[in-house]
């Protein structure tokens, strides 16, 4: 079906699922979010000032210096970085070859990769009642039917309910999963739904993407290993460097059974040729230098200590009956208020008068729950505490006056 | 429709049409035309010898030193960057303003963006009968209804024959059109077919999407402005630096109306969030050097050398009744070969026996036709004029053979 859409083409005729285009709540909130005189709890960036940033410039130096013409040329990607994922993956508990892994710019090339590659159009998708924009974004174009399971605020998705759709006769093209560190929930998968979630992939062939953006960044000594070291043929696990090194590379990657690595390579082809050449070299040569253990123990302290600052600072300023949890890993805390409460207003409100911002629930949910409209996502690793006390008793203030 | 592809994802159930995927002759070509003992006509690669590295890497000495941190994040292009590019429009004879500029990692992803935002499923796309194969795979996904023009040798594509189509009713998303250094014909479009086909877009309002890869690269005094500068509403133009500067840092550009901003924009970031930032800065700070232009006029004279080394030994060693072209722009000659052969078996002895490969015609061919199938595509922007010489006489002995 062709619709003409004039208020996105001045008449030029764009297929009717771009009527389903929406700007993300990251998109819509960057300009306003990225002033310095706001305090912004909205987006999920990683802390500017714990980069490394003279290690990469010395990566990129290095890279320019030793094989400058190669580094910028088009090209595969370097071998040793498959390598670099290889150990990586160890490290998180799962065995996988170098054969296994697929490089891609960033986690959000690898989500939309995968949903090209699975989804037909309208076929079905199952994902939680909350659930990245980004995933939401990936799939549109195909116009799925979403299936959506409830999570739980302990101990992540309801494993159950999902096992109860695939018994009914659902057949989701994939089943989309966030093990560590839940985008928006915060929150971490149990052990024993890991294992329950991985069988059940297994015994009714359904695929899952598991976006592990966040899973390396654990803040109790315990980690758990992703679903990916559970089931290796049925969990396409999605990674990336944007949050333990540096966004602005745009490196990630898949690990997936190499059967399927032909046609992600013809799909990766067609998106964009292959990942930026020069980028990919200065990732390998920073790991080259066997600084990211320690650059990781750094990141999950100081990451900890700011989600403290905001536990610290939500129990001392929200509302009485405003609930959260401490999250395992990741970079959010989900706050459900209570009663009712218009949080769009809440937002305009605590821009305007108090510079604060965050990101209202609603913009997560797949299915449009009530609960997700009286919740918000508040990202802790993008200030320094002092900021986060500070902005969570400004936010405070204005709770009060809705 | 859902079939199993076991030859795929052992089992892992994907969509029908990624049985059409195929990996392009780049992909399959790229081991083994890389190989060093191998003289390469196969792949559309610019010279490496004549990156500007040093040059590339005080450009991203100097971001990293002065905006480490802010290069390194999430967040949208570097305005200059923008600027250069209306700058670099403004060269070709094309007028337009920063809102018409949107930045892409590349030309491809220009394309596969294009073709994602314009095409519906089974919708229908107009392309001359040879194509370049990044077109076809950024298409493939919607398994369009490919319609046809021929391409004359001198004037590029058959204007009548597209306008034939669309008086006759036809109403293709988009037509693809590649005005300078087609790939892989090599031909420039003439002046008056430009303005032909930039009326014929605005009069059936049907978008044009303008493939400008190699419009810098021209190697006569005259240079003729693309499509886009006759046309502003309708021609959506595809530009990139890889060609120009480097392909490692994946920089291109479309110039589209502003309407079209948000949408792109979403697409954009569902597809990888957004450009590498550190790539971009980059390219911007070596603009901000001011070295482009002298850069240019390098490396028109360099690849019009060698463009002039392979049409002599062209005329030296190949068969009698052999046609070719001398470009005007861009990386490639097509070369025609006199009645029956067999263009794989000529590439695999040419490949064991000589050392020396190139792409066969078949490749770019969008409905198989007999013509491509006695053609071949051969690159000379990647050997000095030395390895030409010597390839083409290698090539010519192969074919003495065949």
């Amino acid at each position: 079906m062709t619709l003409t859409a004039p208020a996105q083409g001045e008449g030029v005729p764009l297929p009717g699922w771009t009527e389903l285009l929406r700007r993300s709540p990251l998109e819509e909130l960057l300009p306003t979010a990225s002033r310095g005189d706001i305090i912004s709890f909205a987006l999920g960036l990683p802390a500017p000032q714990l980069f490394p940033v003279r290690d990469c410039a010395a990566a990129a130096a290095r890279v320019l210096r030793a094989q400058g013409q190669a580094s910028l040329q088009y090209g595969p990607p370097p071998p040793s970085l498959k390598r670099h994922v290889v150990r990586l993956m160890g490290s998180r508990g799962v065995e996988c070859g170098e054969g296994q892994v697929f490089l891609t710019a960033g986690a959000q090339q690898g989500l939309s990769l995968l949903a090209r590659l699975l989804l037909g159009p309208r076929g079905q998708v199952l994902t939680e009642e909350l659930v990245y924009t980004g995933l939401q974004q990936a799939v549109a174009p195909y116009r799925p039917r979403t299936l959506t399971v409830p999570t739980d605020p302990e101990t992540g998705m309801d494993v159950g309910a999902a096992e109860a759709l695939l018994a009914g006769g659902a057949r989701p093209a994939f089943l989309y999963a966030v093990t560590d560190g839940h985008n928006p929930l915060g929150v971490s998968m149990s052990l024993e739904k890991r294992r329950r979630l991985a069988g059940l992939a297994r015994r009714h062939r359904v695929p899952v993407v598991e976006d592990d953006a966040y899973g390396f960044l654990h803040y109790d000594e315990e980690m758990l290993p992703p679903l990916r070291a559970f089931e290796a043929e049925w969990v396409f696990y999605v990674g990336t460097f944007s949050k333990i090194l540096v966004p602005g590379f745009r490196a990630g990657w898949l690990v997936a059974p190499p059967s399927l690595a032909p046609a992600l390579g013809s799909l990766k082809e067609s998106s964009d040729i292959n990942t930026a050449t020069f980028a990919q070299h200065t990732v390998a040569a920073y790991l080259d230098a066997g600084r990211l253990p320690a650059h990781l123990r750094a990141l999950r302290r100081e990451y900890r200590a700011r989600r403290d600052a905001m536990l610290r600072a939500l129990a001392e300023h929200f509302p009485r009956g405003a609930a959260w949890r401490s999250p395992r890993s990741g970079f959010f805390i989900w706050v459900e208020l209570p009663g009712e409460v218009n949080l769009d207003e809440v937002l305009r409100d605590a821009i305007e008068t108090e510079r604060v911002a965050f990101v209202p629930g609603r913009s997560f949910s797949a299915d449009a729950r009530p609960r997700a409209a009286r919740s918000m996502r508040l990202n802790f690793s993008n200030c320094t505490p002092e900021r986060i006390a500070e902005g969570i008793a400004r936010l405070g203030r204005v709770l009060r006056r809705h």
